[in-house]
């Protein structure tokens, strides 16, 4: 029944237009009562994402689901993955949706709060892990958003391209954009430190560094070394 | 007539709330007629925000007044706190607008409107300042959400501080985070590349370098050391 009123839902959509189509133009295809509509979606506007709930459980299910072992940033890419695999499991209705939303107002505002709330289960996965961090929630915050935007500009290709393009390769490029930034590496190894900090002007300064290490780390401690004495 | 009518409307809906307030008690309130109400907000959830179109239009016009002079980070570190500034402008009413949008889905979700208007424009510049870069889109997307998410981390650490935090003080520290990562040095040195290069995460570089040396060798020896493979 669920997945009929859907079906009914966008049929209409397609054929006069979002704005143009009731609950009842709905109900009355589907051969159902206006009761069972809302037994499933609180309004005109859920029955366009169906899928979102049940993904968002996911996600934090998967979230929770989580140890020390696994690297916190490697982890939510992860988990935005699910949002992915949802949209890929089926082309043609995400296609649909994706220009629906884009001329209707009322949908894109619907879905910048679902977007919102992924971001906000990651950024709250997030602060707990970074809980003994200075600026932990400040880092939670910001790496959520960019690993919500990376993986939004990916999808939103593979949504333009009509589904053709390979979406599960564009957003591992896009989510590895990200990981390259903020990840640890996988030993989950401090980051990098400059050591041995010279007393004398003909000392040496070593500088040890993980070689995944973005560069500009790198050059923050040393600039924060030669700049301390 | 136009602070007389949000004057008038946060009167209201501090003493019986938002959903209870109606269009028309708050031109009573203000002694205009609704006509004046909506020449100047589209509907009552603008006047919650009053400020924001003037914002975007003056972020706009900020952004566009770039030249090839400004590091590109730092300019939307700086966009952004345009936003702020409105913001801090008049702390009592921007705290009382904070408590009212926590209350109200609706207005939570203008809110979330207007935040991607101001991503979007963020995000527009860096895709015109990165054209001829790989991944620039990504990159311009990735970055104009880390910029916001980190200014909105500030903005409501000093806004749930009733105000009493130092606002400017609080942005500076988020966005110099974000800065910190993505910005390119003022000398127009090449963006970090190490991590693309990074096969073998578990590698460690040592750095020797004589503490005299000037930081552009040490980092042309990084460089030379981590693109060697």
């Amino acid at each position: 029944m669920r997945d009929a009123l859907v079906a009914a839902a966008f049929q209409l959509f397609l054929e006069r237009g979002y704005e143009q189509t009731t609950v009842d133009d709905i109900v009355t295809l589907a051969g159902v009562g206006r009761r069972s509509f809302f037994r499933y979606f609180p309004s005109k506007e859920d029955v366009v994402f169906p899928d979102h709930e049940r993904c968002l459980a996911d996600m934090e299910a998967f979230l929770a689901a989580s140890g020390d072992e696994h690297e916190p940033v490697r982890r939510v890419c992860d988990a935005a993955r699910l949002v992915l695999r949802m949209y890929a499991e089926n082309p043609t209705f995400s296609v649909q949706r994706y220009r629906l939303t884009k001329e209707v107002p009322g949908l894109r505002a619907y879905e910048l709060s679902v977007v919102w709330r992924y971001e906000r289960a990651l950024a709250e996965y997030l602060r707990e892990r970074f809980a003994g961090r200075r600026d932990g929630t400040l880092q939670a915050d910001v790496i959520a958003a960019a690993v919500v935007a990376a993986h939004n500009n990916a999808l939103r290709s593979w949504l333009r391209s009509d589904g053709q393009s390979d979406a599960s390769a564009g957003v591992d490029h896009a989510l590895g954009y990200v990981q390259s930034t903020y990840a640890q590496s996988a030993a989950g190894a401090a980051p990098p430190r400059a050591s041995a900090r010279a007393e004398q002007p003909d000392d040496v300064v070593v500088v040890v560094s993980r070689r995944g290490a973005p560069l500009w780390r790198v050059v923050q401690e040393i600039e924060a070394t030669l700049g301390s004495d």
